[in-house]
């Protein structure tokens, strides 16, 4: 299994995307292709005391790097040189068997679409982050690739994240929830009823395991394994998440600061804290699943350390040999609303 | 001021109603006309130990109750004396000010539109809940009243926000910003982008402080006083920030329920977290306000208690007393997309 990295997106690259692959090829049993400047990436590598090129880790050369002021829609083809596009491509010739990228989610959505385009059918490719819940984690399909959401949207994210959450997380028979507010099939707007009611067809079908309406609490509580939403309010959930999370981490903190009882007592709850910590953080996924592309694309966050970039290959590793991709190809006609149209 | 309270709404009625009343007319200035079964209420004061009604408490008695099977659209038709009914016919009437209760939403919001009917020029009523913030709490407007959003009701919903933020919560000039996924005009959909440019204009013209999109995060954060949604993505954000909440909680439980030592550590904390606890609460706040009927009529959270109770009746006292329903019916022409349609 070979994975291509792009060594140049992201706030922390080079160094951590050269980092995290180190410690991918070492430790997870994979190959890596750091795509970038080489004179930077041998740098990184340097400053560690690596002279040679470790087994299993190789370069391939891109001069330019797309920035966040770049136009995110055409960035890929404005820098024909850049390690988004060069990476894309290898990943398209088959020089490569997944892609993982830290940089601009937008460039990356489009240059991804643009150049190894959706499985036929598919009408929108989805960003799916695994979202932490109360029983180990829910995929969220989608977190914004595409704003506006249409009833066969919903049903393809349906799909896919089931496929997902089956064959990458492990979870036989996922239980899939659309996102509504409140649980019967007469709430939410035009959009969840329709898409209601082609879940529940998929499931009388015996396609998917659709178990109604979730409710945003429920949710978080962890009810279901695949939380399926348009895109502009699966944003909205991630982000009060994480909003409530860190907002919740920040008001802990200065409770534990406050005087020298209050220290010890963080020193005695260290260990849960740490552990919850571990839970919480997004930086243990390493990214986000591009599902929907018709090779596997892996969107870090773009604030990864060495140890997030390294789970983003794992993770792309996974993706890649779930074989999830076939199941879209192979299935792809009962996830359309009408037949050719594809 | 008058305060109807309807008794028996509510998953602790009639006692935590009737204490909560009690609390109100002795510590916040108000008389309260309690609405219900009358001997309901009379032995809940008589097992307080209290023979004759105090001053400022009176009954008005309602012989039916709101259930939470009876259809939410047509239960105060069906249940003339209810004292969901009763308690709206005295609003109306002029024999309260404001109206507060704790039954079933759907119930409420019918009922409140049909018999006191909106602000003349108000398209929709909307649910505004004071979600806890980094900075002392927003008003989110809508979270759920009504489903489907338009951009015409999204600038209503960002007048009557700013309105409620600047007379109930005395927030000088309030902030308002548009529930968004991300920062730029050209971001979210087709509703997001059109309520963008109305409610800029509106800001160009001096109506309200519209500060632009606010990502789901930064508004948990506290970036601003308003925040603006439609009701089905209002619900989700509300939603999320509950279960977030509700779940970082019991966690962080069964971390200092660990062992002796994180027991400890739970102590010296107590104060800190108790604090926190005040904060996140609900039932400090008291309820949710229901913005664009011609009167004050705030729903408490279905789980109140007494305590509850008591800050629901103060939020409606401050709601009557802010005059901003006044606000609505002078500057109705500016929140209209064109005018004689009203």
């Amino acid at each position: 299994m070979k994975i291509i990295v792009d060594a140049m997106g992201g706030d922390n690259a080079p160094a951590s995307n050269v980092r995290g692959a180190l410690a991918a090829v070492k430790e997870l049993g994979v190959e890596v292709i750091l795509v970038g400047q080489g004179e930077e990436i041998l740098k990184v590598l340097k400053e560690d005391g690596i002279g040679d090129l470790p087994p299993g880790l190789e370069i391939a050369h891109a001069s330019q790097v797309v920035e966040m002021c770049d136009n995110p829609a055409t960035a890929f083809r404005e820098k024909k040189d850049s390690s988004l596009t060069v990476g894309l491509n290898l990943l398209k010739s088959g020089g490569g068997d997944a892609f993982v990228s830290a940089g601009s989610t937008g460039a990356l959505l489009s240059a991804a679409t643009l150049m190894i385009h959706r499985v036929k059918g598919i009408r929108r490719a989805a960003l799916a982050p695994v979202v932490p819940t109360g029983k180990g984690g829910a995929v969220l399909i989608d977190c914004g690739a595409t704003a506006e959401g249409t009833p066969e949207y919903l049903l393809q994210f349906a799909f896919m994240g089931s496929y997902y959450a089956e064959r990458v997380l492990k979870r036989p028979e996922p239980r899939v929830g659309l996102l509504n507010i409140g649980a019967e099939p007469s709430k939410g707007t035009d959009l969840q009823r329709e898409a209601h009611a082609l879940l529940t067809a998929a499931d009388k079908a015996g396609r998917i395991r659709f178990v109604g309406n979730v409710e945003a609490r429920e949710a978080v509580y962890g009810e279901v394994d695949v939380i399926v939403s348009d895109g502009y309010s699966g944003n909205i959930f991630l982000k009060t998440m994480e909003g409530t999370g860190g907002f919740i981490s920040k008001q802990l903190k200065s409770i534990f600061m406050k005087n020298i009882f209050t220290k010890l007592a963080a020193v005695m709850v260290a260990g849960g804290l740490k552990e919850f910590k571990k839970m919480m953080d997004s930086s243990e996924v390493g990214g986000t699943a591009l599902i929907g592309i018709s090779k596997p694309v892996i969107k870090a966050h773009g604030s990864s350390n060495d140890y997030a970039i390294k789970n983003a290959i794992r993770q792309a590793r996974d993706f890649a040999a779930s074989g999830m991709i076939d199941d879209l190809v192979e299935n792809i006609e009962y996830m359309k609303l009408s037949a050719g149209e594809g």
